[in-house]
């Protein structure tokens, strides 16, 4: 997601205490950032942060953290923090294809939101759900693997069905009209605006 | 499918050159029935058999079999097939429960065309796609397992999906609306109707 630039992005995110300067040197070591050993929770392409910071606020007991790559989204989730405290929650301006760098064995679930279709196919590897990001979570979940995905896309989202199963993943649940379902999910600003146009949500959630 | 009685079916089905009679002799011997080695195909409920009839006109070099377990139904299809002469196609009034008693290891591919949903949860087990029923199919597969279903109901595809990859099934092929997407893919007759009313076809293809 780009937006037109902030005016002062790049130092208000400096300023903001939610915001991890120097993800590569924390990698292992998110149990001291957050003061306590709570299940790590993250989302991989926030946005604006609505989902994660409601999140954070739904569920104190676990720790969230949020990952953008560009400067002029995530300073919109910074600001929406400004009079938040919340100990639970942490950001980090990082390109996920590089997320073994700021991650070692610690992460519990990770949220895949309206992330980028990439609809060709020779762009197949930058898709979040591909083997090759398979691939670099596995580096990064404690114990067992668990992804939630959200998506409007029908072909990222029939591609990462494919992708979960071929690469070992079992379907623990499955939605081809999330918001007909009854299950408790908290929405992305990108979501609401799509559902309210009627259009169906996609939602996978896999483990192994 | 129900439909309401047709004068003398079970008549018209008994004289049909189409019908196995004696399903539960011939199991195990079909290449002596089609006289020849060919791949065999099976649609499990075929309804009225729009399907596999188009099916085995399309494709000579396979042989089909439809299995239905109501006369009312079963009829329909003979009824259709009285002026043509199909050399690869077979039908089989049976119930689908006992299905390993009509094949042994020689089936190649399984069609499960919009097949009762089983709605409620305590019939899950009736589902043609519960583990149930996937264990009666690994009896009469030949050597590779491969199934193909189309549904137009959200929840027992969903059901299906997660079904046959927890029982070691990989996806080949997913399509969340078929008739978006550029399969070649013959209709039934309720698929017609349904098409034309703008709703979706799920598919899924697996094998393992």
């Amino acid at each position: 997601m780009r937006l037109k630039n902030v005016k002062g992005a790049k130092e208000i995110i400096e300023k903001s205490d939610y915001i991890i300067k120097n993800p590569e040197e924390i990698k292992g070591s998110y149990d001291k950032i957050f003061k306590n050993e709570n299940d790590i929770h993250i989302e991989i392409g926030m946005g604006k942060g609505d989902f994660i910071i409601e999140m954070a606020q739904k569920y104190p007991n676990i720790n969230f953290i949020g990952i953008e790559m560009f400067d002029s989204v995530i300073v919109r989730a910074v600001q929406k923090l400004e009079n938040l405290k919340l100990q639970n929650l942490k950001l980090i301006r990082f390109d996920a294809t590089n997320i073994e760098k700021i991650f070692e064995k610690e992460i519990t679930t990770i949220y895949l939101n309206f992330s980028d279709p990439w609809p060709k196919n020779r762009h197949e590897h930058r898709r979040l759900t591909s083997e090759i990001f398979l691939k670099r979570y596995d580096k990064i979940f404690k114990e067992n693997n668990h992804i939630i995905q959200k998506t409007d896309n029908r072909k990222l989202f029939e591609f990462s069905v494919i992708s979960y199963t071929n690469y070992g993943y079992k379907i623990k649940a499955i939605s081809l009209n999330l918001h007909e379902d009854d299950f408790d999910s908290v929405e992305t600003e990108y979501e609401k605006k799509y559902v309210s146009q009627g259009l169906p949500i996609y939602m996978i959630e896999v483990y192994k």
